[in-house]
């Protein structure tokens, strides 16, 4: 099966498409210090939606999600946004744990598979 | 290929399969206010093993698993519990680290792949 | 699909293989003890090299990796050792967040996803 690449950076590639399968990297907000968690989340969700269309996907065909938040306490902000985002009917399956990420002013960090 | 869905809700499915491959939800206990880790375990085999049924797998089949424990002081009693539940000759893949989850009450969430 | 294993032990396997996809248990250094962060990385990715090829495989055809590290402070200790190591122009889609891992003297794990 081929291997397609999206967004390939030197240490890390935005996703990686093998056969029809789309593996995304873990995606934080741009410009996060001005954004709550609800904002990093929508610009997230944002960003998956670019990178899903590059892959020729969709938020429709979301197989899985892992979600990390810095505090889980801001689960249901994060929540607030996913919902109103995620296509109806096409849920993927989900997981959400709290994780300290790679700088603290990430508070969100989202990482899905998709199908092509 | 096709996609299908088990226990598809608003914000996740508790299983989405994609040709011949199964990603199921982190899956947390139920009644966890009740349950130490080991019963939270238990709790979560046994909904995994029916979501993986109505998924059209079992656990003979399983990939990866990821375990997520709210304090990695329980590993033991959580091993305790996978080690009789785990499909001898027929193990998946694993990782297992500590992530405050949800709510304080869950000790443990598992996310699995399996093979249909 | 058929599904094959690699290093398979009672309680996980250190890969499956299914189809043309290798799932890789979540790997730690051996001898902990005695390794920094970067000593740590550089053994994982050995035993990630020996699993792949194992499997089938070699780091070229990463498809994701997730790495948990005990202190994120240590981000830029386990990078510079994974920037010499992964294969350019075939960089994997990653996701790098804080846990504490099996026991404290582990300090990295790594988890990855390649194709055959």
């Amino acid at each position: 099966m081929s291997i397609r690449r999206v967004g390939s950076g030197a240490r890390m590639s935005q996703a990686v498409i093998h056969g029809n399968t789309a593996y995304l990297a873990g995606c934080v907000a741009r410009e996060p210090d001005s954004k709550d968690v609800a904002a990093q989340t929508k610009d997230i969700l944002e960003q998956i939606d670019a990178t899903l269309a590059q892959a020729g996907s969709d938020k429709s065909k979301l197989l899985s999600a892992t979600i990390w938040l810095s505090d889980i306490s801001t689960f249901d902000q994060m929540n607030k946004v996913w919902d109103g985002w995620v296509s109806q009917g096409n849920t993927p399956a989900r997981a959400t744990v709290e994780a300290k990420l790679a700088a603290p002013r990430f508070k969100v960090e989202i990482g899905v598979i998709a199908a092509i």
